[in-house]
């Protein structure tokens, strides 16, 4: 077998040579400003989950270190080794359901990859540069891994942020060890070995045990591969490897098409709202209907929500936890038409209980729309003197096709590090200017800081 | 669904009230030797490869950790905290496939529970009676829900050592640390969510990662469990679950069928020699034929094996590395025709590339007998001079028919300790009588010795 478009037998050798072989130097403008717009989505996930228990949790049973080995957990005082810093951070940037997400697969990417990308940086001394470039690098791997498996890896159970994260992971902290081709398979390939996380455990923390994983254990894959642990050189592709055993289709074409001249970096988009990606539609559909129709919940009759199936299956659990509340087609809609926002309070344990969100939730009913793109929703909403209006909403405010702006996003930032507000503007000011030489050590002391 | 003999509606919750309600008082003498058989078991493994790079390596990229919080690696001067020793030790135990196999599912169990459980057990200053408990039950936990999911999981590419001995090693540290129930349930919840490790990578170093990691994983889902991380009720069994999402079949009656009262512990056996199981019979039967036939290995004209499909599927590959050797029915049959024994030096790399074992290895040819049962095989070997000799193994030492006794296994032990031979009888003393109170700390110090 011949990887089309690249001298290279296998799949890991493949993205070996790619990741190996890639040079900042011809990278588009494009690119790199949305690494940096990566980046500031990312510490504003990390930042507004840094002080949730469990986060604290995951800082109490990783390492300590000493101090010259030890490096930054985003917006707390504790400083952590390497991979107890990636796994940590990890957890706090995807804890909100406020990450990035790639649009074709639903793997939420900065969070395991930049997570450890940055811990070790920061331990090595490297560049802003040499981060940007290897979050690209590794959001690339991940997103094609993805790619070629979806949707039945995802169908079948698999938790595709953390078992491809795990491949991107690897690959950005192969880049900034500056690993050789032949060692970045080998990462690539020990990565396989640590692809884990189920769907069943979203719901719980268990899932971020599989991201903060994916962050860790990328990381090792990398450090393992420099110390010379080889792996199998199928280990992706071949009759016992990671995408059979993972999953029931593997479309080899998807890894290597374009590669290097068509980015999947392009394809993700940065959340406005802390939820799963596929509720936004109807978050922007009632905050619609309430300037429309301005009506009080109490005389709200009904609400329907219209999607495909992807969104039912996701959204229909009853509400009991905050976790519940993010993935929920009732509270999206409750939210937003009650109080015309969907900001982190909008989802947290005070909101879930309110007696007013809860019974307007319970008006909520959905049906099936099978022709309905995934992301896009309609909401019908009949008011109690017989009113009824109807809002479609194919493209959500933060989908690729209707991204935040870049003030957008810092909005998003100051809002989630609400707590230190007064931090945020230097915050910003930094990330913008990352690709300056020798900003990154100062960066993340900056977001050391609760 | 209630799931049949315990009052318990989900796996995880049978298997969580099973381990917290095990007491040590009742448990047959019978099953506390064989607790005491498999620690010297495991320790002889891993004292036979503590010295291989592969475990150095290992160790380097674990964090050292503060003195009153680091815990042993056997047969290193190293001290690591209990996550990074459970890794270490995981791998070294596992290292020569020389550890201990569940024969039904080809678990080797040991070095991934007993790994965590004893790392735990020293940092705690828990006793010898406690880690036998916990290893007995971490076993028992692992090995069943190996018998669920087997054949099709192995058969999909799952690594079942790695993927199912993370849930022992949950069960096995949530035992130690006292955990309720609910929470042991939610340790072997998260544990699915790290369940890792594929068989395309066996012949590498990535396979040593994955066993690695499900010690190293285990007992932070016990950890993280104990801090009230929690996981999806039906984590296993559930429709985006562990079984679905790794596997084809699931036989929810494997896991509770006799639970406490029929011990998957005892279906556990010790290796005689350190390749996979399947090529034991090869080795019995290729010693038979050279004290029979009392041949120099120039005068062999051909070796014929035949075995099962697994033993083809397994055995067939070229010989390149010692790693590629221990499964290799040409080198089984080589090494045990010329040299009539099978230490680990049979399978060093000087084994591999000795002239005289390469010139018969190329002599053996292998032949498919569908109806032999795995472990079995026939030789039948014919010699220059027309004599032609067939033997056939149905148990090879080693297996659960045919088990070596305490006084082989203490010579297993001896064989591997080699290089401190002095310190064995003390080390073999100390295991015998590990049920004494007070004893681990001092033996495992011992053991911590090079």
């Amino acid at each position: 077998m011949m990887i089309r478009d690249v001298k290279a037998k296998f799949v890991g050798e493949a993205l070996g040579h790619f990741v190996a072989e890639s040079s900042w130097e011809p990278m588009p403008a494009l690119m790199r400003h949305e690494a940096k717009r990566s980046l500031l989505n990312y510490f504003a996930c990390a930042l507004g989950s840094a002080s949730d228990p469990t986060v604290g949790i995951a800082v109490k049973l990783m390492s300590p270190a000493a101090d010259e080995q030890s490096v930054t957990v985003v917006g707390r005082s504790e400083r952590l080794e390497p991979m107890g810093a990636a796994f940590a951070n990890a957890i706090s940037a995807n804890l909100l359901d406020y990450d990035d997400t790639h649009w074709n697969t639903a793997i939420h990417p900065a969070a395991p990859i930049a997570a450890p990308a940055l811990a070790l940086a920061e331990q090595r001394g490297l560049s802003g540069t040499d981060v940007l470039h290897a979050l690209i690098l590794g959001v690339e791997v991940a997103c094609r891994m993805g790619n070629a498996v979806s949707p039945q890896h995802y169908a079948r159970g698999m938790h595709i942020t953390a078992t491809c994260g795990v491949f991107g992971a690897a690959a950005a902290c192969a880049k900034l060890l500056n690993l050789r081709a032949e060692e970045i398979w080998a990462a690539l390939g020990i990565a396989a070995s640590q692809s884990a996380g189920i769907i069943e455990n979203l719901p719980t923390a268990a899932k971020n045990v599989a991201v903060g994983n994916a962050a860790r254990n990328g990381l090792l894959a990398a450090l393992m591969a420099q110390e010379g642990y080889a792996a199998a050189p199928a280990a992706i592709e071949g009759p016992f490897g990671w995408a059979k055993a993972m999953g029931d289709d593997f479309k080899l074409g998807e890894i290597t098409r374009e590669l290097g001249r068509q980015w999947e970096f392009q394809a993700v988009a940065f959340k406005a709202y802390p939820c799963g990606f596929v509720f936004h539609a109807i978050i922007d559909a009632c905050i619609e209907l309430r300037a429309t129709l301005r009506v009080p919940g109490r005389d709200i009759l009904d609400v329907l929500v219209q999607g495909n199936q992807l969104l039912l299956d996701r959204g229909t659990r009853p509400v009991v936890t905050d976790r519940d509340a993010r993935i929920s087609i009732g509270h999206a809609a409750a939210i937003a038409l009650l109080r015309g926002r969907a900001t982190p309070e909008e989802f947290s344990a005070a909101a879930v209980t309110d007696p007013e969100l809860r019974a307007l939730r319970m008006k909520v009913r959905a049906e099936l729309a099978p022709d309905m793109p995934t992301g896009a929703a309609a909401v019908t909403l009949t008011t109690r003197d017989g009113r009824r209006e109807s809002v479609l909403i194919r493209h959500a405010r933060g989908s690729r096709e209707n991204p935040l702006s870049d003030r957008e996003l810092e909005a998003k930032f100051r809002a989630c590090a609400v707590h230190s507000a007064e931090r945020s503007s230097e915050r910003i000011r930094r990330l913008w200017s990352l690709e300056s030489a020798g900003d990154l050590a100062a960066l993340l002391r900056l977001m050391g800081a609760p």
